[in-house]
């Protein structure tokens, strides 16, 4: 593709400093790109490296001091990134029109719009929208709703009854609509109580491969993933959770049932959140984290069980020092003893 | 569905105290149960909430004071609940037959009372006993047997020779069967040992999605899964395991080679547990822990490593005082120097 | 199959002790091996186990007093049982040749050496060489690449324009090329960074069940694993990932993006390690590790945040003497005190 600055700048909603007609045919990183190249600086630690690049142009938060490069100023150069890639690489999926090697059922109402490739499942009385994307293997129960222009990559799965948003990615091995892990005198009869909510996904979500998401135990509940909520490959979402818009939860986190998440939550890698607590709006959970307990909107935690995380900070780093204030401890009461002794022996 | 709670009463055995025609249409929590509905009250704080609700009738464990409220009394009002549900909510896969869009390979023997989605595959020898419903892309290796009335749910993969029982619930995703993770020389050559060995899932067990029960390494022996275990989704059993019956693993626990579990042990989600290490009966192991020695039977576990629940209780309070604690001995040490000081200087 | 153990011992190229015309029919563990067939022992503790076992040749790597025993010396007696398992266990897929039932879109290359069964989709320009199984339900998209020999088996996912090596085992459920999880402006827009590099994956890998490998972000570039590195099963390795050769990454262990780990690498299960850090050749990191900082070759780390391995053991020790420490720390202060006290008293 083939694009002057002066495209990429109204596209972006930038302005350069530099020459507006350089030809930008790639984007590519600090280091190599060349002079038909775009790059971009997203952190201030990396404002020094402007002077190494060979890009045609490169995209900055400010008017950096440049030595004659072109600079296309954004408030967010990373986002602009994200932008200009979806603008260079539009989606390929390398495949048209709806195979007739994929399996309708009666009732199934697919939009000529949408894409299906060959082994695709539609259950009955399930509805696709224009724009949908249905790679093979990919199962849809019946009376699920995939809203406009979702992408659902191979070997995703969703149970019957769930309800998909727009523009929503599902990775390769999502599972959606799953049992949730209910049972009656758990250890002894193990008496399953049947799980017959549902999953609702709301638009812009994405889901990594692998991660799973049950259904809501009671009929008429839901599981809620909100609006533009992102998470990463192997979560666990476990039934009637809900999770606020634009949250991010990163790889292998596990959230046990009916937990409430509000917007814009943070959670690192392999955190673990219980059950039936309640997580603020703008919360920030370390990687490895235990959750045990609710935690208020804005709040920073970390460790297991949670911590605020500064006082997390003290607690490790007296940890390490565990083994020198055991010896320092007994170093003590040895003394103490001795002066004890000393001060006996002393003429009153 | 329309029954009485004399119809009720009947299927689950239980006594009831008020009107006994009154007509049960749905049943739903107890803050959201109309006059038409059932609900229950499963845990003793609950039962002050008896009041509030509108349900026609509320299932309960003991004849509470209930003002003209329709009680149905039974001894595990949960498992109640759960019984209920199944009867309410009968499984509806929206298929039924043996579709001809699935491949069954030659000398594999399906019964005709089996239900076998378009997009199956049955590998050479394989058995499916009447009453199992096999979803889309649904992998049966060769020579494994599926036992009756067992439900595999979308892109489940059963690799070859693997029994699994009667009633046993394979959700999306679930791997039976992978090779377990077995190499000579660790780190050098990485040879292979190859695996072949099998898995064995008993009666009434159900597996949650994505979970992967890797077969055993040796010609002969097996994984093996006991009767109605329950394990959650995300869940890593390595090869030559064994899980005795009734026990509960919740998401995203791990389990290394040839450990053995006793039976009714309930394990937390994100516990891991390694290899060649016996639990007995009755074990609890709680949420996040690292189990690196065996335990016996009927104790209650905690940490990583392990420790008794108790006494991690009192590790873990003790570890949010550590900076506290480091700030009182450097002061008890100057201290000391002090004393030892002014005593010296004392006349003798 | 029927060998002696001279036909053994040239194929493993072992020395023999005894007789070398038995007829060994199967390989067995040390306390069921009977007449007819071969065990080994591996390890120094079992040793003694040798006048035990009623095998007719055991694989030692020394000549153990044996009091009759056939003894077969190699080097490394479990690797040599690996081979011998390969050996005596060819791989039976139960299927040949390229299905009508599979998918090949025009312009995929697939040789007429493979074995595709039923349900697989190979997408437009892959290429398929000599020697490879495809399972049912495996998903190659456009332009990628599957060595010779290799074996992927039901419902693995390979997204468009990966590389896979040769003899490379991918597990049931696989995924490799989803997108990294990579969002401008986190929690507030949450701005798709559009993931166009790809993963390659070198000569004699093998990854385990479910386990997740994302593509590179950027164009041109590549997360890659290593020849003969092996995966075990609900792995998650990021996007820009370098893992080198011979490394060994047990199961549910999550690595973070960009991270490099240099070769020979053995990572303990449920293990996470951060972003942007480097991990040298031949280091180890125990089983529940959190890694947050770069790792020298050679080094032995265990715990969250690491420490070297034996800092972490007297760590460790010390966690459960806590509570002991805390009372003490609490005695000795009211000693102190009581001893300033006694001493002020004191005439001067």
């Amino acid at each position: 593709m083939q694009k002057t600055l002066r495209d990429i700048a109204e596209f972006l909603g930038g302005r350069i400093i530099g020459k507006e007609d350089v030809i930008i045919e790639n984007i590519r990183p600090l280091d190599k790109a060349g002079s038909s190249d775009i790059t971009f600086i997203a952190s201030r630690k990396h404002q020094k490296r402007l002077a190494e690049t060979k890009a045609a142009a490169v995209i900055v938060n400010a008017p950096l001091p440049a030595s004659g490069k072109n600079l296309l100023i954004v408030a967010d150069p990373y986002a602009a990134f994200g932008k200009l890639m979806a603008l260079y690489y539009p989606p390929n999926h390398g495949y048209e029109g709806i195979s007739k090697d994929a399996v309708i059922e009666e009732g199934a109402v697919v939009s000529s719009g949408a894409t299906v490739f060959p082994g695709v499942y539609i259950g009955r009385g399930a509805k696709i929208a224009r724009g949908v994307v249905l790679y093979p293997g990919v199962f849809i129960g019946r009376d699920s709703v995939v809203g406009e222009d979702s992408l659902l990559y191979a070997n995703v799965s969703v149970y019957h009854e769930c309800i998909i948003g727009k523009r929503v990615i599902l990775h390769s091995g999502v599972v959606v609509g799953s049992d949730g892990f209910g049972f009656a005198a758990p250890g002894a009869g193990n008496i399953k109580i049947p799980q017959t909510g549902f999953v609702q996904i709301d638009d812009d979500v994405e889901i990594g491969a692998n991660t799973t998401i049950d259904r809501a135990t009671i009929s008429q509940e839901k599981t809620w993933i909100g609006r533009n909520v992102k998470i990463d490959n192997l979560v666990q979402i476990a039934h009637n959770i809900v999770i606020g818009e634009n949250s991010i939860i990163t790889a292998q986190v596990g959230i046990a049932g009916s937990t409430r998440l509000g917007k814009s939550v943070i959670i690192g890698g392999q955190a673990a959140i219980a059950g039936h607590i309640n997580i603020g709006d703008y919360v920030m959970i370390a990687a490895g984290s235990g959750i045990h307990r609710d935690i208020n909107s804005g709040q920073v935690v970390a460790g297991s069980p949670q911590l605020p995380h500064r006082q997390w900070l003290k607690v490790e780093a007296c940890r390490n020092k565990l083994p020198e204030m055991r010896t320092t401890l007994a170093e003590l009461k040895r003394k103490v003893e001795l002066l004890q002794e000393q001060l006996n022996k002393k003429p009153k």
